[in-house]
């Protein structure tokens, strides 16, 4: 019955907590572009000041990049509560409906959403948990067990100070399970708890040739064109199977496992809807995989970035002095992320013609991680999701990257319940982010099932 | 004696002659990017205020683009002399040691440089010919003969607006030759007529595949994406020997006349300075052409600039819905630049896998263009040259288009004589240019002494 009123609390509070997560929406709180360094530094205030009005011992703690914010409240069983209040950069600004940051409750075809920048990743997520811990407490009294919340504010910036944090307060963050709430529902309808992640790897280069930008009249056809480099060496990272040419790159690549094969293979995943939904039809990447397979357990190699030359209306004759790339991998069983990088860039210098250089820089490694799910929180969660939403919950994979699971494994010996409520049209990472209305309110109930399960 | 008092009058006012062209430096007259149109029209009217302080009927002519100007003045035989006012873009900003249009005379290891946008390309070199004409008329009372002033406002983007002007204004255009100032010195001390020169074909292409930008995590190795398709086109834009793989792109390219080839090899071209002036060692192009060929007389392609994705500080994991190239043809002999853009967008499309569209944007094509010597003017001018600089006047080849020379043959009928005094390291169209004070003051003296024996 407890619970029931905690769910009732949800339901009849579920304004105030849309014009909560608004506010926190309002912060631009891009993590990669230093110009809004301050702004993280808000937005991680803000979040403080909410944690401490719901009973948590509650700060902003420095970094060398951005802050963390760190709460602890409540008695018995420890868990701890990851989310990330850092955002992806906006561009291209022109492609967005309206201001990102000036979020907004839309009518949309399939239901009411939040449109904003961070709406689903990660802010709206986050929320859901504060949200479900400011309910039991108001029916409550106190917190339903001994929680820490551990907010990054650099997780789509390659999680910089992560590692040093969690050696350096390893005592403090460690507990007996982790949640982290930054994936999403199957299909946009059932709930899942991911257990597969791929690991990432970025790399930033920078080809350069003359050491000048030339006048292609005078020197085109005599003088090396770093973009004709950049696009030999982009074009020549697949073969014609769409396989990654980098020497090495398949060590520790594992097959699935045939249970696990089965399970995908009896998800009704509709591929054709999945990329037809994005104005595409046909899978562009290994021939002989299937698309599950593609997005959850290979690896792949893409190109995130690309500039060089003249890049404004008009022409302009230029040959450039330099061009540029950004590159990144998704990394699944035992691959080695320092190992791929020592070789991807030696596989690059050794194409380099006469003349011409590489500078590189790094963005992020992580490994690839898998969770073991004899921990009986996992059945225990997956039995809360599936009561809230109606359907089984599934154990699945996840193309993108959430290095901090790995983290907690390798740093704190911690596994990590992976769940969320984002569906794969909230234009994550693009113009016109979303969160469904839906999936904050029923996320907001599914944490309160999980937490009346594990307390 | 009365050239020698006009040569006089140029050596005694070369620093008056000196801020009029400071004067028009400052204006900065982009014609590719549309913010600067009305800095356009103010540097064609500073012109036509100037023409008119030289006596000349002149005036700023409108057309859908910028406006050209016209002066007449003079009697006797008709010279049309042609410069372009209009400059390239200045990005990348940062690589200027100093505002591009807050021009400066600098000490350099070489002698004095007039430092700016335009210094070289076109403007002191325009105003060669108008200083030229104003110590004449100084000494004389009058023009030397019956000139005509054409200077253009759209050089640097394509000329959109120039054959509709010759077609329309063509009696009063024609005259018995053309002058235009916008070449080089050979080698740095040598005076040169270019006799052949290239002609261009820009293309821009925007790869698209899906609708929007997309989360490299979600969709990474399943959707197509547009970097790697533009690169694999572009990668195969040559073989391994330089030689352009668009079907039929030699059609029309002839071999160099004998007689041209030996005194090509009789030029002191020093290739490997060339080259270690930009920071390069080897020649890049078709493995089996001289470099003075691979500039002067053999077709390119040459990519120009790329961009897609994410291009800003830190990292992005985007799978971008689209990317961008510009591209542009050198042509030489016969080469049809219409042909040629036909072939090439077949070619493209051609190689686009599934759900990946291309859209184009022509930015004007030319073809190439060879003059005749015959006409007495030539050996007239080339004896002027040899006059002022101490060394034999040469007939040259250019690498870069000046595409007017070939609709003036077209579209009036008449042969035109390209003499500039530019020098290679004078960094046109790339940051920081500059033109040698001594171009710009045996450059006026060199036009005096044309006149003198042209009149």
């Amino acid at each position: 019955m407890t619970l029931d009123a905690v769910l009732a609390r949800i339901d009849d509070t579920l304004p105030e907590a849309l014009e909560r997560l608004m506010a926190l929406l309002r912060i631009p709180s891009i993590s990669t572009d230093p110009a809004y360094a301050s702004d993280c530094a808000r937005a991680a205030d803000w979040l403080v000041a909410d944690l401490q009005t719901l009973g948590f011992d509650a700060s902003a703690r420095p970094t060398p990049g951005h802050p963390m914010v760190v709460g602890h409240g409540g008695e018995g069983r420890h868990l701890l509560f990851y989310g990330h209040y850092d955002v992806q950069p906006v561009d291209p600004l022109a492609l967005w409906d309206r201001d990102p940051f000036d979020p907004e409750l839309q009518d949309g075809p399939k239901g009411r959403v939040i449109r904003a920048r961070g709406a689903s990743d990660d802010k709206g997520q986050l929320m859901t948990f504060l949200e479900a811990c400011r309910a039991w407490t108001a029916v409550h009294g106190t917190l339903p067990c001994r929680l820490t919340i551990f907010l990054e504010g650099e997780e789509e910036s390659g999680s910089p100070s992560m590692i040093p944090f969690l050696q350096a307060n390893a005592a403090e963050l460690t507990a007996d399970v982790a949640l982290i709430c930054d994936t999403g529902l199957f299909d946009g309808t059932s709930p899942a708890i991911v257990t597969m992640l791929r690991g990432l790897l970025g790399e930033e280069l920078t080809i350069r040739a003359a050491s000048r930008d030339l006048h292609s009249g005078m020197y085109g056809g005599l003088a090396a064109n770093p973009i004709r480099v950049v696009s030999q060496v982009l074009a020549g990272l697949h073969d014609d199977q769409g396989r990654v040419q980098v020497p090495g790159f398949y060590d520790g690549v594992t097959e699935l496992p045939d249970a696990i094969r089965q399970q995908w293979q009896a998800l009704s995943f509709d591929h054709a809807r999945f990329l037809g939904d994005v104005g595409l039809s046909v899978p562009a990447g290994e021939v002989e995989r299937t698309p599950l397979e593609m997005i959850w357990s290979r690896p792949t190699a893409e190109v995130n970035g690309i500039w060089g030359g003249y890049t404004g209306d008009g022409f302009k004759t230029v040959l450039p002095g330099e061009a540029h790339a950004k590159i990144s991998f998704r990394l699944v069983g035992d691959q080695d992320p320092d190992a791929i990088r020592d070789t991807f860039r030696a596989w690059v210098e050794a194409q380099l013609p006469a003349d011409v250089s590489v500078e590189w820089k790094g963005h992020g490694n992580s490994p690839a991680s898998v969770m073991s799910i004899d921990n009986p929180a996992f059945e225990a969660a997956r039995a809360a999701l599936t009561d809230e939403w109606g359907r089984a919950a599934a154990y699945v994979g996840a193309g993108g990257s959430i290095p901090v699971a790995g983290y907690f494994k390798t740093w704190l010996g911690m596994d990590a319940m992976l769940i969320g409520f984002s569906r794969d049209d909230d234009q994550i990472h693009s113009p016109n982010e979303k969160y469904d209305l839906e999936s904050f309110h029923k996320g907001i109930r599914s944490w309160a099932r999980i937490l009346a399960r594990l307390q």
